[in-house]
């Protein structure tokens, strides 16, 4: 995965992404610029080449002289996560995304997850947002610290967690009442779509469907600022 | 303000903005695309106009034939919010912004205030995202229901608020943990901005700051994500 341009670079320098190196313009060699102090503080390689290949390589044509050469994401599983709660010796707290789609939101929602201690994001293979650029610059650098495993059937994920004495709800308009409930042990949250919400094939899966109390008349919260109100609401109870 | 392209014309439509007319590109004059049929149902004009002119109206150069020419946002004062509480007959709940710089997260806590039932937001007039296209668009229609004051002088609204019984408190790190608190009669919340938070000198004038009690390594939620745990906080230990 390549990272084009200055700005888009600064920010993953310090977002907890692998940098492999700098491909920078051989004119700016001798430059010493923030982009250039952070590599050198970061310990990432640059390379000077010709403004050609650069041009050659960009796919933006926005490079502004330096494009970042990143490892792409490793995903982890769903067995993963759960050895991540056992490690830190708490109970299980998951967040499953049915179909979100826009990166901002994404990596919203892993910051907020990050900020809640939830061990591990479950996201479905298709028709919904993958680890990219978008995704790790929005996390500000959270992604670093949050396990993302990428599975082909949520129910099946589902499953796994039950089987592992996880509560799995879904977070939905139809729902009781978040702020009349307590959560206690093992809990997992699944957050829907922008628009469609969590799907009834999912839904029918859940051990139970919670809903947050909307007084206006509009009545659609953001995606990840429904999702950061319903973890810190678990979070909350839980303690 | 004029309002260009056909995917945020559309969001427009229905997002409560008030569009004067939507000069159209001659060449279309028959088609019937969602955009016309929008606009026919929600009885705005439509005027076709040779492509040149719309041309040259243009400031984003992708108008594709549609430039809607909208209503300015009209402002609220700090006192008409009050008095939208009091028509409702509830105590005031207020939402300060010190300096939220980015539309989107503008647009998102107006989302999350209207979920809320929050009364009206307060803005300061200089170094903060004031009301535009981007904010109108992302509260996806809970503008049409919120009422926004801009005010000279932050410190004056809170003044203005404590006058009235409304207490005022900041959101920031340094305060405590909000999930030990309970809030009764008037509240208003100080969100701060996205890299700085709450000003000091505002912090000062505050009856107390609350927190959010954060688990990880980043610490940082969205300022949209973190306005939105606060307000349905508040919303619940007031109920």
């Amino acid at each position: 995965m390549n990272i084009e341009g200055k700005n888009a670079i600064r920010e993953a320098l310090s977002s907890g992404l692998t940098i492999n190196k700098i491909l920078v313009d051989k004119n700016f060699q001798g430059r010493r610029d923030d982009i250039i102090a952070l590599a050198l503080e970061k310990k990432v390689k640059l390379e000077y080449l010709p403004r050609q290949i650069l041009d050659k390589k960009s796919k933006t044509f926005h490079h502004q002289g330096y494009i970042a050469e990143c490892v792409d994401f490793a995903y982890s599983t769903v067995e993963e996560i759960l050895e991540e709660a056992a490690k830190k010796q708490e109970s299980p707290f998951v967040v499953l995304l049915d179909g979100i789609e826009d990166p901002h939101n994404f990596g919203a929602i892993i910051r907020s997850c990050e900020c809640a201690g939830v061990h591990g994001i479950i996201i479905p293979k298709n028709r919904a947002c993958q680890v990219n650029e978008t995704v790790i610059r929005s996390s500000t650098g959270a992604i670093s610290n949050m396990k993302i495993a990428k599975v082909t059937n949520l129910k099946e994920a589902i499953e796994t967690l039950k089987d592992n004495d996880v509560w799995v709800y879904a977070a939905e308009a139809s729902g009781e009442n978040i702020f009349d409930k307590t959560f206690k042990g093992g809990v997992a949250v699944i957050i829907g779509s922008e628009g469609k919400g969590v799907r009834a094939s999912v839904l029918n899966y859940c051990d139970g469907v919670v809903a947050l109390p909307l007084k206006g008349k509009v009545n659609s919260l953001n995606a990840s600022v429904a999702c950061g109100i319903v973890l810190f609401e678990i979070l909350r109870t839980r303690k």
